[in-house]
């Protein structure tokens, strides 16, 4: 696979509807790819040695440890073997996403039978004793997972947490306008919140340019030890709730009161046919209206209701209990296999019922007959390139973010909106990239500053249109996508990366925790794929965290959470990068550099309000290529001397608050040796032990000094800042100052005061922890302490900070014509568009 | 209101149906409700004083800053008056739960109206000057936020993160057989996960002995910066979508197009009747099915679709573009209200529009024909006792835990499942509180061993049943609440508590990230009621997270994390407390705290699995009182010396590790001075500055020794424990060791390889850490290499840990009659049942 052509190979027009209903001969070859399928499966759960039942079952052919999960299994072999007699009929370009990922037996299967296995594991030959260690190593010490994961080839998808195979083959159907995602959705994760709400995704994709999903709601009917809620709402209301998301809903119930399989196949073949059929009039349409100029409606899609039982084919009854199509097949159906002979003889005649003998040949490789019923080559689901993101990726064609620089022609002399000049590169990068770079979010994208990219796109809507939505940017195609649903937006983006794309994800830095558990699995994929050299490296996922926790003090507590900072770097060194740059010029660095990485997760926070701007470009480079760097401007040093006390700060806020509270000591107390030290790239404070980016001893020391205390005024919780830095020797100098959840409904300062981070505050850490400093400046201590009381008692008899506070500049002669310095913007949003 | 009676005044039977269309007379007055309720509203956005406009208004009656959400406002207001109609006419005991959060100046403008706002707050009283606080005091420094907040009479919902209204709403209902949740659904909101599967609660809820959710969908067209889903699909996918959920969708369009207001509330008051009598109705039939001794059906509950313009009463045009009716008034309409005089008319002749000279009276009191459309007391949505749930909050009933206890006649003689054994008590605990206690989970309560509470109760259930459910133990009456979403099960026990019940939430370690962002606004909400002194202390909200990061070795690396301890650590010290019983009788000790205890979040960690037990019960209850201890039994210690090493260990299977390394260390190096420490509340560690259980420096070298390395093992990420001990001045000696995403498909002994929390690692650790004992014993060190080659080499081959690690034990006379020691268990829940 990692063979595959560097471009996708997507076809220009959808294959016309060729469906022809499947003969007799037919059904057999595919009934047998089947039972293959599921022969395979029960295989890879059961038996670590004599895998094609060559000689009598013993115990010692069966694993110790009996895992995975059978009940999902046999449906999705089921369709994945109809799936593939479509593929072969209509030359359709499909991948499978397997909602019920704990079908890791099923999909796995499904790969060896196509050789794909094989070709990317080559040690798993199509032989007996390829066999053994295909049945081995499942959840097997050293082995693959029992669910789909990245090991599995085909898969994008991690059957780990439930709730996300629409959002990820919506994702991936993106800009890929012929191809389906033909998905499985398991009726447990459809209990999930963020699957509920991806139904919707249909209002957001374009029947022309985008491709197409095919659900299959896959009711098979429990949980580990439920029913589930859609299996039990009866047909009628099931139906109506499939025509409320906005789908036609064709029904399937297959598999029970001992159907032939035979008739099965042939009224699924059917159905299947049916809505491949509708997909492609609706394809057709959406061409032939393009052509004459008119923009398609969106379409009524297809999808499919498939009722089987749980664990179709497996044994009725287990010591006298139902076992098929009931909760009991949900897992191991056997889990006592070993234990008596009866038990063993269970697992043998069940594993025989399939027949192996007559699906596998003397070598122990699935005969011509069923194997051919599978698609060749790249039309092969489990090698579908698209399902290898990397290997289809195309490297950004990134416009030169210097020619969006700032002017800073002293630092602080100039003020801009960080996010509104990043929006400006980020229209050209839209621009020439039309095909594979998207903005996803939960309805900022304007209110984060980022709406210059409206100049090149709209934001993608197929619901209905009323007179004024052109003014909001709303049309059918558009490279932004907004919905009120981080999860949404999240696992669209992920679904866009692992198909070999690119994208950002702009949102509130509280509720970004929204997508806590969908990261973490992110960054588990990222972590397992370096680690998997033929899965090629994808596009990192790209957070920018805009509206951040300092410029919610008027939204108050609950929009008050700067913590996803502190979830991200419990992730593994390789995967997490956080960078918190100061101003504008470093921003656009940044993001640049973001945008040319792959398989990290990175975490840009970045203020959207007017700010003084600190480096010129080139200074910003360099700043940002160094991760963090001593501002010599803002300090009063005398080189070659141990500074007297370092000023630290990560993140836009806090470093205007150590620089004024730098500018209030070199008034105050001329002769203090001042560092200060500004940190972009989070990671840099680590010991070069725990991190890539990590400082050795001795530039840790060449930064924050040998023995000088060090205030730190951090962005986030301060806890963070010890422990990252917690294994440098000199780190316990570190006092370090940031958000302690002590919020209100207030002003930004006043905010600031709360949490013991503003400027004078920060002059009273240094007097306190000064030698010497304490006695001479009581006297300025106290008029510190008195400042901060005098701020409060502004803010609350006005509504509004000081102006001495709010208008502070560095640079006494800054240029007073830059927008807004002064002027205090809610963070709401209210003032986009 | 905290003079509520402390006892839930639910009737026994709902009202009968009594519903008759308002005259001429009562919609006016209604009317005039709402214009109050609007004026109030704007009022809130706007102004700082001159509230009454009893004077022409300037500029300086404008706050500076304006904020808030205007949008949605109007519409909340009429829903309100409309439900207080209602209330009156047929004696209803409702709480009105408000979705579009954002819309606070609505809730609060009710509540003041209502009288319940003075009540609480005294200084704001029901005159001019009260008013101009009212107005002042919304979203400014050191005021009430923009949002239904905790500071909000009536409401258990902030308006910050949406989405989990109708779960709060169920949860609130859920016991509470007369209570009728009237529930606001924003548009925005509904596009969240968590709100689409919500909807899915009328199959968990019984029509007898719950009350009833009434949702009203607002389909006021627009969220921040675009149209919303639902409100652009078309009414009739909208009805599908509806009555797929279950729901009888009634539909209201009101408010375009120049309609006369009171034609409206004639329009809106006959739905609302409807949707009142219908549910009436279904009430009688569940009360007539029950006493005729059959299980009364799921009902279809009826909803309303409420579709009125945005900003509804608002300006229709703001300088030349659309106002009202468009996103443009979502937030502050007219956020340059204070710019021109122009904009200053613009919101005099809004204002004026309510004529606010009709509505109130001279002092500035709501003229008493407008108030009386209110209900009084009790009946007021605002005052409802049970949106302060601490004030119908009553303790449990909690039998004696003791008597559950686990014999231990010595240290490791015996072998337990600690969970299995809360079980048991959990199952006393819902017999002796049948109507105030509810156990939650995405299915996993039997999964987790809890299953001995079906000898006392079922699962909720109330979709469709088949023969085998009872053996399910499902039934349409029960006190566990199942569901496949962590959201929904975190939803319903949140608005369970909030509204004075206690309960239990049940889940996996690693998914439980999918609630972090719940939690953390629960959090604040806990942490901002403290400071309120009317709102009474909430039963604690407590997690068991059995399927923890230690036994998810076999379903590989996407199941392990630990990370939700830190992520809760984050909050404020005052309401979080984790614990890591080691053992039954610890987490029988633990959890009886857990549900006495208020106000808290509390995290416990306890594995499923059979484990050695350690402590007597009198020894637990000492240990857990304590929080941590020195166990004398395990080390080596000599009185009056301080020891050579520390061993500490904080959760169940580091437990496990340290004792086998201790007991490694005693039998190879008998004059090494071991101390064995074991953590059960992780909060300990922290210093007695940072937290209320924090330890003194005094306590902490008590403990650890005064200069002995520390080798901790912890069951989560390392650092934590760096990082809560960091401020103890000698806390740099300890080494930690835990998780450290190592994980992959394997067996639990070599997952504690792989992180390097091994006993083998441990005594490495040990003989790496004590001076001298590197050259002395370089024989012992390289036999632990080699034993962990071998563990590694055993488990790979056999799939399987060595017996000698799987069947440990500390003491080697331990009984060996007791289940399952060396038998290795899938923590899959497959084996439930």
């Amino acid at each position: 696979m990692h063979d595959a052509p560097n471009q996708p190979v997507r076809p220009a027009v959808w294959p016309a509807a060729e469906g022809t209903a499947p003969d007799q001969e037919e059904l057999l070859r595919l009934h047998g790819w089947w039972r293959a399928a599921n022969y395979l499966s029960v295989g890879q759960i059961y038996l670590m040695d004599n895998p094609l039942l060559r000689t009598p079952l013993t115990r010692e052919h069966v694993k110790p440890r009996l895992l995975g999960h059978w009940g999902t299994t046999p449906g999705l072999t089921f369709l994945y073997a109809h799936m593939n007699r479509a593929i072969r009929q209509r030359d359709l370009d499909a991948m499978y996403v397997t909602g019920p990922g704990h079908g890791g037996p099923g999909v796995v299967a499904a790969g060896y039978l196509e050789h794909t296995y094989t070709e990317t594991y080559p040690s798993v030959t199509e032989d007996e004793a390829g066999m053994r260690r295909l049945f081995t190593q499942f959840s097997f010490p050293g082995g693959i997972p029992s669910h789909a994961a990245p090991e599995t080839p085909g898969s994008i998808h991690e059957g780990g947490e439930l709730g996300y195979s629409l959002s990820h083959a919506y994702g991936a159907v993106l800009d890929n306008p012929g191809l389906l995602a033909f998905t499985v959705v398991g009726d447990g994760e459809a209990e999930t919140g963020p699957l509920a709400t991806s139904w919707h995704s249909n209002k957001f994709t374009h029947p022309l340019t985008d491709g197409v999903v095919l659900p299959v709601l896959h009711l098979n009917g429990y949980k580990i030890a439920n029913p589930t809620v859609l299996a039990r709402i009866g047909d009628d209301e099931l139906a109506d709730l499939m025509r409320g998301y906005g789908h036609e809903p064709l029904f399937f119930t297959g598999g029970f009161d001992d159907e032939d399989p035979l008739t099965a196949h042939r009224r699924f073949a059917e159905v299947l046919d049916t809505a491949l059929d509708r997909i492609a009039e609706i394809k057709a349409k959406a061409a032939e209206d393009d052509a004459a100029g008119r923009e398609p409606e969106r379409p009524t899609w297809p999808m499919i209701v498939f009722r089987t039982p749980k664990g179709w084919t497996g044994p009725a009854e287990i010591d006298g209990k139902k076992s098929e199509g009931s909760w009991r097949a949900h897992q191991v159906p056997l889990a006592n296999a070993r234990d008596t002979d009866e038990h063993l003889a269970v697992l043998d005649s069940w594993l025989r019922s399939y027949r192996p003998e007559e699906l596998f040949d003397d070598e122990g490789r699935l005969r011509e007959e069923y194997a051919e019923t599978a698609p060749a080559g790249l039309r092969r689901m489990s090698a579908n390139p698209v399902t290898n993101g990397g290997s289809v990726l195309r490297a950004l064609r990134l416009p030169d973010f210097r020619e969006h620089a700032v002017d800073v022609p002293r630092p602080g002399a100039t003020t801009s909106e960080a996010t509104r000049v990043l929006g400006d590169w980020l229209r050209d990068v839209i621009e020439a990239n039309p095909d594979n770079f998207r903005i996803f979010g939960p309805d900022e994208t304007a209110s984060n500053r980022l709406q210059s990219v409206y100049e090149a796109t709209d934001k993608q809507w197929n619901a209905q249109f009323v007179p004024d939505d052109d003014e909001e940017h709303l049309a059918p195609r558009g490279r932004v996508m907004e919905v009120l649903s981080e999860h949404q937006c999240q696992g669209w983006l992920e679904g866009y990366l692992l198909t070999g794309r690119h994208g950002l994800f702009n949102s509130y830095e509280a509720f970004i925790h929204i997508v806590d558990s969908m990261v973490n699995q992110h960054a588990k994929w990222l972590k397992v794929t370096n680690e998997l050299e033929w899965r090629r490296p994808l596009a990192s996922l790209n957070y920018l965290l805009s509206s951040h926790v300092w410029r919610q003090d008027h939204n108050g507590f609950s929009h008050q959470d700067p913590g996803f900072i502190d979830h991200m770097v419990n992730k593994k060194a390789e995967i997490v990068r956080v960078y918190l740059p100061p101003d504008a010029n470093t921003l656009l660095s940044t993001y640049d550099h973001c945008l040319r990485s792959r398989q990290y997760v990175n975490v840009v926070v970045a203020g959207k309000q007017p700010g003084p701007q600190w480096l010129s470009m080139d200074e910003a480079i360099v700043h940002c290529t160094r991760g963090l760097g001593i501002w010599e401007w803002a300090g009063t040093e005398v080189e070659g001397e141990e500074p007297d006390v370092v000023l630290a700060c990560a993140g836009d806020i806090p470093t205007i608050e150590v620089l004024a509270a730098a500018k209030i000591l070199r008034e105050q107390i001329p002769d203090l040796r001042v560092r200060v030290v500004n940190v972009v790239d989070l990671m840099r404070l680590q010991h070069e032990s725990e991190h890539p980016h990590g400082l050795s001893e001795k530039e840790f020391d060449g930064i924050f000094g040998e023995s000088s205390p060090v205030v730190f005024a951090y962005h986030g919780y301060p806890w963070l800042i010890h422990r990252l830095a917690y294994r440098h020797d000199r780190a316990s100098r570190i006092h370090a100052r940031g958000y302690k959840d002590e919020g209100t409904t207030t002003t930004p300062f006043d905010m600031l005061m709360r949490n013991d981070m503003d400027r004078y505050h920060l002059v009273i850490d240094t007097i306190d922890r000064v030698d010497g400093l304490g006695t001479r400046f009581a006297g300025l201590r106290q008029r510190m302490v008195d400042s901060r009381i005098r701020a409060r008692e502004y803010a609350y008899t006005h509504g509004t900070d000081q102006p001495e506070v709010a208008a502070w500049q560095w640079d006494d002669n800054a240029d007073e014509s830059e927008p807004s310095k002064g002027t205090v913007t809610a963070d709401t949003g209210g003032d986009n568009g």
